[in-house]
């Protein structure tokens, strides 16, 4: 059984929704070890989040971010917590909606996704900065 | 440790929330070997998901339609990305509210889950055909 | 490679967001003998969720229960599913958006969280009572 465990940062980035997939494999080259298991990918922060989605079209990123800021409206009268703007509590909500982890199979040393699947970083803060991630390797 | 994992389709479904447990557990007996451990249940698409949800009552599931066709409206002018047609992009963001896998303990050979919880596919799209699904069982 | 499981019960908490990482690591001391793995925290209930999100302000909880009741409204016309009362079906549908688990990264024998990142139990009922987890640890 081999567990492999690394910490990194991704590189700053703007608001929005952003493929990483290529950023987090290149941190992780011992993904080839694993015959068979699961990789976990977790982000240390409680304002931007992970997802996996369409790694293609980039009109499909845009209309995440036109989505989210409709059904997470940044309407400081609605909430308490705002002392960092109004980008503040609903970053907290999104990152809660989206999820901070996600799990993927491992097969023959690589990641198992779907032909049409990526990561996402989900930035939602206006200024977030680098990101730390773990990222979890477990398989035979 | 035991590391068992499996790939495979399940069988197309209509738009809508289907409970799935009994389909995916067919397909994985050697859970029965696993005396403490995971399941990870991954969907490779991006325009369907998984959940866990109850597994009884049918209106259940009809509600979750109700709702998420609410929620993320098949409007085109809020999107960019409709080239399939109204149920493209809002499958996308269906797809991530509800998550792209599940992640299950298995406990005695079987999955430990509460007396009325069992896996939904989330088929999102108006006709998405069969879905393909990769499990990863680990444990001892 | 260690896996190790425990099952036991949240103490029953109102309705709201509650920070439970230290009800939870209270029951899984075993959490030191793992050098390098993850911890799954798995609810047992559809009416119940579990996320991760910032565990200093209590505002934030607050903020979250405002966003998810405005968001999933307790409108009887819209659910077929209402046998229990108005918060029944929406218990449901929040359960979902938030997640029946948390996946998290375990390094030197303790939870590898961000500075600001606590485990929340979701109680989305008004008398949800007690709720059951199943604590699953797997690492060297």
């Amino acid at each position: 059984m081999t567990v492999f465990q690394k910490e990194f940062s991704l590189s700053p980035k703007p608001r929005g929704f952003h493929l990483v997939t290529k950023e987090i494999l290149q941190q992780v080259p011992e993904i080839t070890e694993i015959k068979s298991g699961i990789m976990q990918v977790f982000i240390q922060h409680t304002s931007a989040g992970l997802t996996i989605n369409e790694n293609a079209d980039p009109t499909v990123r845009e209309d995440f971010e036109t989505f989210f800021n409709r059904t997470v409206p940044e309407d400081m009268s609605l909430y308490k917590h705002t002392y960092e703007g109004a980008d503040d509590m609903t970053s907290h909500i999104k990152s809660s909606l989206l999820g901070s982890s996600v799990s993927l199979p491992v097969t023959n040393g690589r990641l198992n996704l779907g032909t049409w699947q990526g990561i996402y970083l989900c930035e939602h803060r206006n200024y977030g900065g680098s990101r730390k991630i773990v990222v979890t390797l477990m398989g035979n």
